[in-house]
């Protein structure tokens, strides 16, 4: 049994076109054709059928909670973790170059090479046997799902918390900025009047910055 | 013959499950359920289904070029478009304010409703029907395409044209940045020194001026 067939064997495929298999694990440093249109591809097809498992299986969520589900799933840390359940880092074909710094084992190129394998299954054998891929593939992922509510941002999850208590949305202003251009430094205040509390967090944008200080007050809410 | 009926017709579905329909053309205005689940859904299967159509058709164009054809036939504009061919507005469920307001010929609403369209014909007839329906939709969008380059923004083109030409890089440089917060104008002065051409814009970003800049000195070399 050679390596690819192997690898069908791992992932329950049988592939008849064993030139687009080649192709789905060709990174660009190996040449032309490589995964990239395969990757474009299978990309949208995950997204779809993840957006469907979800749309099916929760009624009770609104697309706000369903999009943000979808997005932890099909991130790139995600795909990098099924990735290495699969060993697909083992079947990669690279250039000698990215090879020896260590491109089989990155996140990038392995959340890639799932997304060209769904494709490059879409083109040998349709549709339903993609998704059926797909669902294999996330196996219990699509049904152990994390709480919608810590899915969302932590401004979002603040101004839900204090509305949900009746009172005001909290303020934020930026209270220092320095350094210059791609060295940007700010300092935001988070204010609620109504709970009497003030935080503040530096960060390297306005919005990363507003973000940690919505966090820290939340922090000191929580019992 | 009633409205839902006559809408079906037009675009040639027969809905078994007719409360689904109606969900889809249900602006939130209306009440609960509406249409944004259903987008939801729709969105992520238009995208597919474009991208697919896409590869099949197109094996000489690379993913980026796909992706930006892909762009061009899914945002808000074309299909609010493709509304206004099946009249989709006058079928809108909403609010009395939102209609006073014009909201049934809205582009954002219609090309809401083009997507939780086909989101409804996916869940009430399955996905073929669904892919069908896009595909009717889109008629002869999806074969009479813009030229792949025209899509590409204005920096990229005036790079590979110089490129194309052995010349270096143009520089980016911001010259001017007044106003505060959100009210800030910059502008930017892009230079070729090997075309002995330096142009200028300005704009409410630097990554818009950049472009505009571009665009200026793409226009001052062409013949």
């Amino acid at each position: 049994m050679n390596a690819l067939q192997r690898l069908c064997k791992q992932l329950g495929l049988s592939f008849n076109d064993q030139a687009l298999l080649r192709e789905a694990l060709s990174h660009r440093s190996y040449g032309t054709p490589n995964y990239e249109r395969l990757e474009y591809l299978g990309d949208s097809l995950l997204n779809f059928v993840v957006a469907d498992e979800l749309h099916q299986a929760h009624s009770d969520l609104d697309e706000g909670d369903l999009s943000r589900l979808r997005a932890s799933l099909v991130r790139g840390t995600t795909l990098a973790e099924i990735a290495r359940e699969y060993q697909l880092g083992d079947y990669l074909l690279m250039g000698s170059g990215e090879l020896k710094s260590g491109g089989f084992d990155r996140d990038s190129i392995l959340a890639d090479v799932v997304e060209s394998i769904i494709g490059a299954t879409l083109r040998d054998a349709g549709f339903e046997a993609a998704r059926a891929l797909v669902v294999r593939l996330y196996g219990r992922r699509l049904v152990n799902l994390p709480a919608a509510d810590t899915l969302k941002d932590s401004k979002t999850r603040l101004q839900e918390y204090l509305q949900g208590d009746g009172h005001a949305l909290p303020l934020y202003k930026v209270i220092e900025k320095t350094g210059q251009d791609h060295k940007l430094s700010f300092t935001v205040e988070c204010v609620s009047e109504a709970q009497k509390l003030r935080t503040t967090a530096t960060a390297s944008s306005r919005r990363k910055a507003e973000q940690a200080a919505a966090q820290a007050m939340l922090e000191s809410l929580s019992p």
